[in-house]
């Protein structure tokens, strides 16, 4: 049985502000919390169905349980269909993003990217093609967003996520940019070397101007019929793919 | 000033049921309902804030137009955001694929996708690469769901989406099935021939036991990483581009 203090406290969590200001955020669903259960982050809480006691993994040390029912789990749910199981988990320490770590790496660079869906889908997407890491402009959509954690299908347990203007990030590192352009070079005959970052810009604008003069690399995905652009998450899935092709294949 | 009865009647076809009762889905914002003026599709009526009476496009006869103000539009709006604009369009006849109109192409076959903003960008996305066809199993989500016409961004306008029992489609048209499974050939190793069908499956349990069967190359995207599996659309996506990637710079 929850108070009525607790329910408000996990409710003020599907919010930004409240997430920073406790340093909490909510995971949800028994493959997403068993896989956040073996990674780096940190339990607060965890609140489920009794049904679901014999499938819990191995509990971290001084984690809170609480067995709660299908009304008080729907009250706290970020979902519209809750899975019987929700977990607090403690932010991670903000890390700037360390540029020995990335070199000899391909990362992904988002500018600006919006949409809570599109950022854990390419989250998970990173996870599937190996890129370890993912760099948000500071005015990207909020990682810990509950549809980005849910979209994410557990891969942000697995991929480091960092925050930080990218404009310095590109100055310092003195890596090649591969830029998603619309006017660009054909990503089918794109040479990638050893590594690199992928800049990918907003759903609507693009890449800021700013950074656009970063590029050394415009890269495009030829178009064939008449969609005006392709979503953000799929043009940094055919990026990934067609750097993994290149690594496997060989140069083409 | 919409009548009570305009207002329940547009919120009714937020809802399948209702759609196809009536012959009538939504459209909302300036760029979709332009895309869709200049295709195929037939217009019920208009419903629009004073603002955009200059930047609509030059309108189809018999189409009823109604001056609305953003109170009324939120009341009709499928969208939490709406966009100043929104169209009551009438459902295309229902056409059975032809099979003659598909040989010499490749085209996408979906079985039981579920996700509404998947089915849309998988359809922007087939726009983009000048995919014609997406042939859905009768138990995909509804393609006029607003979500789904949302996320398409115009393309719908531009892409044939039929809905038909895949298993006697494939027998019948005798045509190569590229089929996304986890265990196959590389994709990018693949030899796509001339034409085909590119097969995927439901989020959550993949393609159907009985249609697997059916499937005359199984493609799998080569996984670096740890997630445990890609976004439909996102396979959909990787699929499109290799087979325009393959036509385009000949076979690797």
């Amino acid at each position: 049985m929850l108070s009525k203090s607790q329910i408000s406290f996990i409710k003020s969590l599907h919010q930004k502000k409240y997430r920073y200001q406790n340093g909490i955020f909510i995971i949800e669903g028994i493959k997403s919390i068993s896989e956040f259960m073996r990674s780096r982050y940190r339990f607060h809480s965890l609140y489920y169905d009794p049904s679901f006691f014999l499938s819990l993994p191995e509990l971290p040390a001084n984690i809170r349980l609480f067995e709660i029912n299908s009304v008080e789990l729907a009250k706290i749910s970020t979902l519209q269909t809750p899975q019987g199981i929700l977990a607090l988990v403690y932010l991670p320490e903000e890390q700037e993003p360390d540029i020995k770590t990335l070199k000899g790496h391909f990362s992904l660079l988002l500018d600006s990217v919006q949409d809570p869906g599109n950022l854990g889908t390419i989250i998970r997407t990173a996870d599937w093609f190996g890129i370890e890491h993912v760099i948000c402009s500071p005015e990207t959509v909020d990682v810990y967003n509950p549809k980005t954690v849910q979209s994410t299908m557990g891969s942000l347990a697995r991929v480091s996520v960092g925050y930080t203007p990218l404009l310095p990030l590109i100055e310092a590192a003195a890596m090649p940019v591969f830029g998603a352009l619309l006017q660009g070079q054909s990503i089918y005959a794109t040479n990638w070397g050893q590594e690199g970052f992928i800049l990918l810009g907003n759903e609507g604008h693009g890449i800021e101007q700013d950074l656009q003069k970063k590029i050394s690399v415009p890269v495009t995905i030829p178009r064939i019929g008449q969609a005006e652009s392709l979503n953000v998450a799929i043009s940094a899935a055919i990026f990934c793919s067609e750097l993994r092709r290149a690594e496997l294949n060989g140069a083409c």
